[in-house]
């Protein structure tokens, strides 16, 4: 029995998911390819959004809400290498009407090193690709989190 | 001014199509991930559709008609390093009522040396996943493609 | 505090592994890329060492050992969806002097459906790509999976 | 005989390349999934040296020369489609000591719509990661490219 324990937690915010480095993942300078941190942030605020009680796939099955990306920044620290624990630490930055922001801090977890510092922001559309509004319950459900933690 | 160009060939059913390496598609022992021959192999086939006549994209398009793998095999026989060109020779190999067999080599285009030999196998499917029979158009180009090459 | 469980189990020589599907793995289609199932197998593979009290990190630091995949084939049997858990059960086939052997199934967490059946095969090399026997203690680990499991 | 095009041209100090979106470069929302941009940047920044004269591989091998991601944005206007033609607009912006600047359009090839702009810039390290002056070569030849184009 192996477990990956997912670590939601101090960052007031913020929630925690811890994922391995794959070997697909790295490339020939031995150290993991620049873009799949753009991957990690994804499974970083899917997992912050599950922790809030709602799951992103049902948001777009549901509700035809999705949040494609518009704006991402990531300022590359220090290299991830094969087979690390990387926790990948995010937040709810920002709310708007049609847009909504994350942060994330990418991190080693053996040691807490800080490997990237990142951004992300999101508009909200529908499947057509036409700007919408957030449904409430989801406004609701982020709102608490910029508020208790 | 850069071309580059893809050859279409020597053996008489298949079509040759060229790329280059990515360095993303290295991993840590330097050489390509083996996964993404898998990812060559469907350019291969969409470009052997393409030099028949019709789009692939079009085709799920207009005539609802999808063709995922349901088996694929590749047997590697030497690695793909970053940035060399790379032939992906794709055949087809036998099409039956709701099922394509497409047979590949994988080049280094410098010398010819045989990368890698493959197989896949795909059935055809609407959107919802219902085996369904390939439309006459495609099976009349397909059927050219055995006949004359 | 959110935990992912990787069961170890039943199947007496086999080791699973469990994984969500990533956004990033899904294709037009509504369903994973059939590329990203090889790259869920080596995550297979190299959790089935380690449950033997070995890394392969390691094995490629310190004992200049890699296991290239020489061979591989997978059969799909049902698509995978976006945000599914998956388990990836991997056995230990077969293990010759410098060839290892092992085969997967691939199933969805919540009713155990199979998704896919496949297997590979390695060769044994050091990072020049020559070939050479596997360390005696990897091999006597992996004897011992197949005895006693 | 299939020719695919790499445009070199009008804006003074860019390059162009073109690619076409591969099927496996799509996520369930039907459009390019947004880390691929990252690595179609890759593609424009080492073709745009290879217009200078060298090549990415060789400065690795040759010359212990690596350039490395330390900091990658893109804002995202448009969605890439399945089979479309990409071109990747890359331009030196900046060039010092250790740190190279590159700017980026992604425009869609059939219309010129842009789907994106982009910059990344570079530390120049050795195979262990420490940073490194750029070779007078390399530097004279991205030089040329300031001045001339």
């Amino acid at each position: 029995m192996v477990k990956i324990e997912l670590m939601s937690h101090p960052p007031r915010n913020s929630h925690d998911v811890l994922l391995r480095v794959r070997y697909a993942e790295t490339d020939k300078m031995g150290v993991v390819y620049h873009s799949n941190f753009f991957v990690w942030m994804e499974i970083g605020r899917v997992e912050l959004m599950r922790s809030l009680g709602f799951d992103y796939k049902q948001m777009e099955l549901e509700d035809d809400c999705h949040l494609p990306v518009v704006d991402a920044r990531c300022r590359y620290k220090s290299p991830a290498y094969y087979d690390e624990e990387i926790v990948v630490r995010t937040e709810l930055r920002n709310l708007r009407d049609s847009l909504i922001h994350f942060g994330y801090n990418i991190l080693r977890q053996r040691d807490g090193v800080v490997l990237a510092e990142a951004e992300t922001t999101h508009i909200v559309v529908n499947a057509k690709m036409e700007k919408r509004a957030l449904p409430e319950r989801y406004r609701t459900a982020f709102s608490a989190i910029k508020r208790t933690r």
